[in-house]
């Protein structure tokens, strides 16, 4: 089972150089058909989660818990399609005990990427039980950084977004507050609800420059930003970063790194965060899915085999 | 007494503007000469240590430990001078217990700005007993983050100096390795020196871009860089930033934050930062300190009344 990423539609539309005509997509769930002769960790028939960026799970890298930077990775790139070869199977995919009953494998699907880009902004953003989250952007990876900010403790969660549906999924994921405003007016409106002095914690899950400028100003000196969108068009200020006090981190999840608790979380049915796939369609009907998400009338679709 | 700042240098140099003209510098110890009604945590004839930056050390900012980001902060810029002003004196100032022996003063007046600015550099890059802690800039910062990094228990503590004045004191401060190379080649040596992944922390004390490129291609995915110098040129890269993994702080120190334990360090002998000044000059000759450290014949220049 895969779906459509934000992040794919880069090249969809044009704004990312593709080459030939090749299969996309880097999320994954599903069944173990065949494993080279060096993996002992998975078996055929199991139901296995992966992550985008492959890992040995062995170097020092991934000792150090930032597998997406592992010396031997490869990201994933062909995940729409009937099959796909993993490679660094041995270290990059974590089995289910069981078989999980189908309605929670777009719970896991989501851990593959955007729920485990989620737990990375608030781990990156070093949400702490009793404080104050904010989380930029109302994609599918903010929606499932919305749960992470409650599944960490955080008192408050304010999520900025605008769009009615979003919203409200956030209000379910345990949004305590909605900020309508962006830029410089959305950053004002989190210091007016932090006593004057912003978040402790701000999740930018967005990669643009004014993101990035809102993210800034709505963390308190001293406070922490994470940011998981790949940025773009120099969306980091030097000297607003600076003057700001605020510790900045980012960079690809080290999904692999928070596989087992996630998958637990999900089959022990604490946390939904397939709650983001508002579309299915199967799998050669892709090109529908791209659209809708491009028009935002879908969060993020869903492929079926 | 006061000294001359390598910051100090920019406007002299005519990089920035000045308006008319007025006495300079923000580092001071000296004798309270007398106080304002309010100020009841000094009182005349008691030594104190201050900060660059004024605080009054009650507002949430404060409270934070970011005194230098205090809501009522003014940054000093007289002190190279007989007298001054210090605004928020209540919150700003730390009295000695006693009068110090005068061996002692240049020590505390490193203190006031980049003893502390070290300290902040190795806070905000998270130096931790048994880590590698990198240098960058052997400056009187640099030279002063090497302490900080012994202090804090760094295991292996690399400068990145080629000046021989400065490497020997250096080492005299606690470097066990001194890298001469820069840029992409100082970051390589570094990566070798640290079994091909790179160092925990990195302390930036320079602020340009170079620097601020060796700095993140030093550290190591997941390590942290603390930055201290202003940054110049768009010295922050948001997309070589993301790619890291490195967590980057910075900004202006909160020293009054670490003045209290500072102060002790340097009454009870354990360290000495007063060796940074390998100048020594009357105020009235203050021009020539300037023109010693711009021309990099003297570290930092004290003037004595």
């Amino acid at each position: 089972m895969t779906c459509v990423c934000g992040s794919d539609l880069w090249p969809w539309r044009g704004a990312e150089p593709i080459g030939d005509p090749h299969p996309m997509g880097h999320e994954y769930v599903g069944f173990v058909e065949e494993v080279g002769s060096a993996v002992t960790s998975v078996k055929p028939g199991q139901f296995v989660v992966g992550s985008f960026a492959t890992s040995d799970n062995t170097c020092a890298n991934c000792r150090n818990g930032f597998q997406s930077n592992c010396l031997h990775r490869e990201f994933m790139s062909t995940c729409q399609a009937d099959y796909v070869r993993i490679p660094n199977a041995q270290g990059t995919l974590v089995a289910t005990d069981d078989i999980p009953d189908e309605r929670l494998w777009p719970g896991l699907l989501a851990v593959s990427d955007v729920m485990g880009t989620g737990w990375w902004a608030a781990d990156a953003a070093e949400v702490k039980p009793g404080s104050t989250a904010v989380v930029v952007g109302d994609g599918a990876v903010g929606l499932c950084a919305v749960i992470v900010a409650k599944e960490l403790g955080a008192e408050r969660i304010i999520a900025m977004s605008r769009h009615e549906t979003r919203q409200n999924l956030a209000r379910e994921f345990g949004a305590t507050d909605i900020v309508t405003e962006r830029g410089d007016e959305g950053a004002a409106r989190i210091k007016e609800l932090t006593g004057g002095i912003g978040a402790d914690s701000v999740l930018e899950c967005v990669g643009t420059p004014q993101a990035m400028h809102q993210a800034l100003h709505s963390a308190r000196p001293g406070g922490n930003v994470g940011f998981v969108g790949v940025p773009h068009d120099d969306a980091v200020d030097g000297q607003e970063l600076f003057f700001s006090h605020v510790g900045l981190r980012g960079g690809p999840a080290p999904v692999r790194r928070y596989l087992p608790d996630l998958i637990d979380r999900v089959m022990g049915g604490r946390i939904d965060p397939g709650k983001v796939f508002d579309l299915t369609l199967p799998l050669d009907q892709v090109a529908e899915g791209y659209k809708a998400m491009d028009e935002r009338r879908a969060i993020k679709a869903l492929l079926t085999p």
